[in-house]
């Protein structure tokens, strides 16, 4: 008979924002008055810019004719779209690409779920602690994570802690690890590293051959010089780490579905025989066989994205974004909660007040404030005491959330 | 430091249509004012229809406005395609399912390459020969195949040879086996199996706990009626079977990327103690987890596939198709060759005159007929011998090839 695959039994019952979404759906029947304001899912409010709405048009113009119809198209991407990443994002920061080190994809969150599939069950992976879920949950799938503790720590997975008492700069392993996922602006905490701090991991993954898979998802989010956008902006970098990428958080594309990812040529691996094994080859094999690339049509949005018109247009949600990161920031130490992120990010990250667990907080401020937020917690044993607040919301849902705050009795 | 999957290590260095684009791209630079006509690749070449057209258009239009704008969406698709799904796919055979059994993706190549996830690595996996790759290499990466021999075979994978011989049906495996890949309308053999013989299949699995993975992409293409469209249209198959589908070769969605694979609640298979576990859980912890959903505008395509005109149109394109695969089914009928499909399938399957090998008829046919086809040996060891057409070019490209074909002196 078909055996399953045991790893996911393994898996907790309830994904995080399952919970809160059954504990806000439960909040609601009971008070169908309550106008709740969202500030818990990371997900994009503004619409997209008008020039990939251009860009979207004329591409499913070109479907509806023989002489311009697309079929399948190279499942890494089309080069349109790769040379424009490259000159865009990569060279002036002084980082030189290929356009066949680049795979455009349907997200950051299937590549950096799948890109397990490529390296062996028996490495050891560390991740900061909070950290987003889905690095955790996907190594737990592919077999790397040994079994559950009952502070929901996994016992072959390496944490890295992260909290105010460490400006949330997580400290180099104490013992060997093999493949370490950053994620800087950081999910949920909203921090970066500096370019110097950056460094050290860079210079540790090189020393140790481990493998970094760094998660820049909200990069466009950094308004301070001195943290990169790039980890590839590091000397030696390109050996020892691969660099994911989304258009959800930079263009709104959360509904479109588009990111990519980068995988030097030079970044190395090895085999069982202690040979070395390029990754890139790798990935593309497991690309060109498990994907079939993304739709023309969200590739034309993505290439509109360069655009001058698409660059300003984004820029300016991205703008919004943060003007609501700063309104709820200020307005949080203002109530004299010590307070992170929202600088270089559009995630807010603070200590609760009177020291309540995070569930707690989050149960009250639902209840209490009508505002929905993330529990620290949620992201790992080391977000205990913290929430999560989100940007993305209308500038005045922001400051009706905030005015809310700032008059709730906690 | 960091190991990579040792099994993409096994993988062979060229994958079947790589080798064919290799040669026609030597040959093409050897013959710069040859006018070669492709029927190799699989896709399609006639437009989108109008109705999806304007579908996207409205689409695009909804993603430029706050109030309409939409955000993530469900992973596994909108209720308003899932439940279009069933109603015109399922209930007019009969079958009945709920919208959480239907999982929308970015395509059955991924579906089908990421199923093995949630499947333990253990099994023992069958599959009919010849095949579609992708089948047999997702297995070699997953760490199914065991050792590759001379032939191209994989020590551990149970080969199910379908030739002219057996009519194309493959028998019951002789050792046990715990997966099973079928494909109908087949690829590469565009034959098909009536409900009694699809029931054979089902009630081997119902008898010894083995799963069916049945890939229906090319069903749109069914004329006859004794040939079933779904595998759920056989008693039983629920509990067995997982079912695959694509909007690629029925509305011409291949550079739009979108398909489906339904997950009955009730299909089972077991773990390690014995238990049983149901595959619909697992399934979807896999897509909420390593994947975020189709693009919106790409779902609303697919929803106006199942609208009257989006049905017509759609219809008269798999007309046009199966007309060209008439022609060619018939000319080389008429040239005293023995051809398969091509009745209720876009592929044309056929024994080589002169006994001649798949690639040295592949080589002489693009040299002397301008024609590509793709080899069957390509697609497994018992398709040695045969080659296979495809239906999708334009009608005057598909009478063109038929001429030369006729007048070329093989």
């Amino acid at each position: 008979m078909a055996l399953v695959n045991e790893n996911y039994l393994k898996l907790q019952g309830r994904y995080l924002f399952s919970e809160i979404a059954r504990k806000v759906s439960d909040f609601r029947s009971a008070n169908p008055e309550a106008k709740l304001i969202p500030m818990g899912i990371g997900d994009v409010t503004k619409p997209l810019a008008p020039a990939v709405i251009k860009a979207m048009h004329d591409a499913v113009d070109e479907m509806a004719s023989a002489s311009t119809f697309r079929g399948y198209g190279p499942e890494q991407g089309y080069r349109f779209l790769t040379e424009k990443i490259i000159e865009c994002d990569f060279e002036p920061r002084g980082v030189h690409l290929e356009t066949d080190e680049v795979f455009v994809s349907d997200g950051c969150k299937s590549d950096m779920g799948n890109i397990g599939g490529i390296l062996a069950t028996k490495n050891v992976v560390a991740v900061t602690d909070p950290v987003y879920p889905v690095y955790v949950d996907t190594n737990v799938m592919d077999g790397r994570s040994g079994e559950i503790s009952e502070t929901g720590n996994w016992s072959n997975i390496v944490y890295l802690p992260c909290t105010a008492e460490n400006n949330f700069i997580p400290a180099l392993p104490e013992k060997p690890v093999d493949i370490i996922y950053l994620c800087f602006p950081n999910n949920p905490t909203g921090t970066t590293l500096t370019k110097p701090q950056l460094k050290e991991w860079v210079d540790y993954a090189l020393a140790t051959g481990a493998l970094i898979l760094y998660d820049a998802a909200y990069e466009a989010f950094i308004t301070e010089s001195e943290v990169p956008h790039s980890i590839y902006e590091i000397e030696g970098a390109k050996k020892c780490a691969i660099e994911f990428r989304s258009f959800s958080k930079t263009a709104g594309f959360t509904g479109l579905r588009c990111g990519y990812t980068v995988v030097p040529k030079e970044c190395m691996a090895k085999a069982e025989n202690g040979e070395k094994v390029a990754l890139n080859p790798l990935w593309n094999r497991r690309q060109t066989t498990k994907f079939n690339g993304v739709s023309y049509v969200t590739q034309k949005a993505a290439e509109a994205v360069y655009s001058a018109e698409g660059r300003a247009e984004s820029a300016a949600n991205i703008k919004g974004y943060l003007e609501n990161a700063g309104i709820i920031r200020n307005t949080l130490i203002g109530l004299g909660w010590e307070v992170f992120g929202g600088i270089n990010a559009p995630y807010i990250w603070f200590k609760t007040p009177k020291g309540l667990d995070s569930w707690t907080f989050f149960d009250r401020m639902l209840a209490e404030a009508h505002v929905i937020g993330t529990p620290g917690v949620g992201f790992g044993p080391s977000g205990q005491g913290y929430v999560r607040l989100t940007a993305f919301g209308s500038l005045e849902a922001t400051l009706e959330a905030m005015d809310r705050i700032t008059l709730w009795h906690i």
